[in-house]
């Protein structure tokens, strides 16, 4: 340790170095002095360990399944589809009842399309020809919904024209009905069972209220009065992000239900519990038609008496709700804290005891030092530097027990 | 910096301050002190630098892309299905391969639904009807499957009856089989391809091993003996997690079968493996039918010879299988790291010479101060706290080279 | 505290202590010291509050949605198929637009399968038999199609047949067609919208660029010329992950796009905008075929003109998108910042204040005293640890105001 002589550095080896302390025997600076250590102090312990709960392990690698459920039924009477019955198996998509889901809200029908040659559809500009050589011969249109053949079609007297296409013939020419066709979907309910687990504390929970009313689940809709029932109304669900159900089930839109578990796991197994959250997900200030929404096309294949393919065009405007789990779990991490801490006052104690060892040395070496109750500041410090430690990581466990966990 | 004057203030601006120190030359004293040094700087060298190897740089934004592919037939023999055969196309689903797949293992089956009126089934409560007027024309029948015509059916002589509805008639009215039907699924195998990348350092690997041996992936199956094959037995998965297949696949459930990397990317490539964990991610202990298993309804669409749509409904119970992937890779950081430990080495002995400097000029001006080496406490202190800081955030490197990257 | 009598304890419990401090009057070594003092200010200045920006607070708990709408037709001519046109509905799976979806490029087709008796696949080991003891019925063939009948199959006059099987007849036997079936699907676009929202700041935002011009959505492409259009072509994007759309068209593969927002939220929102990454996702310098590529089998179900059901099992190759979306907002905190900013200095002068009575007082009690500012070393070096709190987290806002939230 530095430049000094071999000799001089082997007698500076055993030497205790501490800083050196004034007393002031001043009440009312003494005063301000200890209202500091005592302000300190209890933002430790009101902060950090009452409110913060910092004597926690925290863990936040949930695991987490969802399992969604719709129920409900409607009738429509269109002019393609006829009187028809609307089930689940009909209008979610996919049927599988994972954590995002898809309801049908409105359709634009095409059946019975077959690969064959037709006109293409007027709306789309690529197609437009006024004479044949307009329409090369193998060339897709683009944006469009066939392979041109070489031909262009006047429909009637005008003088412009749409190529002709091999596709699946007719094409989808109708636009989104202005009022949508499952408007009754309002109504439909869906059941979400969230199963939750922190791994680390081997602790699981689901959102399904643990009752033995085996009608409860039947008959309870979430809402401010059932917070734990997890069935919802669609209706509701959208009205709670502040859209109009009507309307979004125009065009089709996203919406976000949260589900967030914030557990302290030192409380009783039913205190903790999910806080659901709503939110628009599609952006629904747009004004740009080709931007807002949601809507995709799939078709239903079948064959005819013959053996030919056909099939049915759908374009489904409908919202998707996509459900999202976050959350946490903190327990009182173990005794080794508490140890700690009875230990660091025990040190401190010993450190002062060392000192005022040290403080008889001093004094019998050279008797012209300042007395005192030794290095207090150096002994306050570290105190104060845990909390401001516990605070930065959120826990004192974290910090004792696993270091490295937040980097997860 | 204060209220001293201005002149007393460019005065006291060149002035440097540092504590004062008692040195105690006491051997029993200083050994301690230095016993307290030592162990410091052990704690550092060992538990930070050695156990936690946090000279590395973490990267925790893994990519990863999973593929999976069951495989396995079997044969049922049911009065509504007739003889048939299950291939993979026909039992899992979704078909694609991703992440979430479910194998079906018990079914529900109603075919040959048509839209047509029929009584609704006798278990549903809001259906039950005594005269027509209970049947209210239009309106759907609460967790029912159709739309009520405004007749009561009497089924027999009984005196209480259901509503006739409008629906996918016939209803389902069976129901779950307690004997699985694709009870042999427990034979079936799902290989599961994992990718990862860690985009930071450009490392990828998958959880294939690299073997010549192209009969390996063939014949093996993972299980203690065989921790590199990802081929997984479906029933053998369903054990892991302490449940039995049979059971499960009555009703249903959901498995989770997550994927640790944890890889120290300063070794050998090879030594980057994976290790899968088994768990149960749906409430199995629950008494509430509706708040266990895992089962929904998909329908195959048909039309028949008149072109009229029919439909077959299959109520699906089964297993969903949920695979996540975590982890991280670490390696070293750089030779930053290093220079910085040197540099902060040097940058000590250069404060003990300054000190030093200090000491011949305060003996100057005044004799009666005491000597010493002068804030080796304040030159120990950082060393210490980047030791704490270090522990908090679970790495030197990233503390110094990334201090925001664990906002991440 | 401590082991002192009651008495002693009550006078010293209001005894100021505080380090003893020595003042160099010499202006090098003064120099040296202030120039340090400097260099953490400015280091502090410089670094955590104008490069890493701490004074902001972060956001990392991004909501997200992902809209995907692929575009383009292709026509075919195949000898099980005939003449085909390929569109959305026929080639995208599945058809929702969800963050994952996978376009078919490659096809090997079985049409017309029916559940009846035919001979096993030749490629299948398994299924190999000399005679007919080697054919146990009722046991399904390993990694074949069905269910073994007990009679053995020659084809012509080969000694060795393959065992009749129950099982979706005819079964599988052409091989992955080594030019691509859809190959053009090189030209189709896919259109990315990606909803975004900072739940903590209430910010939300598209990708898609806010334009009067509806025509720029219809016309333009992803690409360094229009970074803020988010149409992609497919050939392009595989192109950017340095694969071959050809190579990659033929046995499948998966496209990881990777979405970044990393917005300071104290800008104009028109500077918040998203970065996209490409990577390929699958293992494609394995040279096991097993464990390359990505394909999956899927079935089209009929009824013919008896009712009897037959289907034609897709083998489908062809690229998987898996687009993923990570980021973070960070915004000015509040003036809470600061408040403490000037609080603390405000509070650094009380304490100059403070020492300065006590210096007074401390002259008073004992005059060989030596005069000085105090315990500066002990008021900078708080500073000094919020400087590195602040690096160590990231941010000093995240410190004062959300201890906990890192834990997120």
């Amino acid at each position: 340790m530095g430049q000094a002589g071999c000799k001089g550095l082997y007698q500076s080896l055993f030497d205790y170095k501490t800083e050196k302390y004034v007393i002031a025997k001043n009440k009312k600076v003494g005063l301000l002095y200890r209202l500091l250590q005592v302000s300190i102090l209890t933002y430790l312990v009101v902060w950090v360990f009452l409110v913060k709960k910092c004597y926690q392990d925290t863990d936040t690698s949930l695991q987490s399944s969802i399992i969604t459920k719709v129920k409900g039924v409607t009738f429509t009477n269109t002019s393609e589809l006829g009187e028809r019955l609307w089930d689940v198996a009909d209008y979610v998509i996919p049927p599988q009842g994972e954590n995002v889901f898809f309801v049908i809200t409105n359709l634009v029908v095409t059946p019975n399309q077959r690969q064959e040659t037709c006109a293409e559809s007027e709306s789309i500009p690529d197609a437009l020809c006024y004479e044949d050589s307009d329409c090369p011969p193998g060339e897709p249109v683009v944006a469009g919904n066939g392979v041109r053949t070489g031909r262009c079609l006047w429909a009637g007297s005008e003088q412009k024209g749409t190529c002709e296409i091999f596709a699946w013939c007719p094409v989808e020419t109708k636009s989104r009905p202005a009022k949508p066709l499952l408007g009754k979907a309002e109504d439909f309910t869906v059941y979400i069972k969230n199963f939750i687990r922190f791994p680390k504390f081997n602790f699981s929970k689901t959102n399904v209220l643990d009752t033995t009313d085996r009608a409860f689940l039947k008959s309870c809709k979430f809402g401010p009065k059932d917070p734990y029932c997890p069935i919802f109304r669609l209706g509701s669900v959208v009205s709670w992000t502040g859209s109009s159900f009507q309307e979004i089930a125009v065009q089709g839109g996203v919406i976000g239900i949260q589900i967030e578990w914030d557990c302290d796991l030192d409380r009783a197994p039913s205190e903790c519990y999910p806080r659901y959250y709503f939110n628009r997900l599609d952006n629904r200030f747009s004004e740009n038609s080709l931007s807002s929404g949601y809507n995709f096309r799939f078709a239903k294949y079948y064959r005819d008496a013959a053996g030919v393919e056909l099939r049915t065009l759908f374009k489904a405007y409908g919202i998707r709700f996509d459900v999202m789990v976050n959350g946490k779990g903190s327990f009182f991490c173990d005794l080794v804290l508490i140890y700690f801490i009875k230990k660091s006052h025990f040190y401190r104690d010993k450190k002062y005891e060392e000192v005022r060892d040290l403080e008889v040395l001093a004094r019998m070496a050279e008797s012209s030092q300042q007395s005192g109750p030794g290095p207090a500041g150096l002994a306050e410090q570290p105190e104060v530097q845990d909390g401001v430690g516990a605070q930065e990581n959120g826990c004192v466990c974290r910090q004792l027990l696993q270091p490295a966990s937040i980097t997860r």
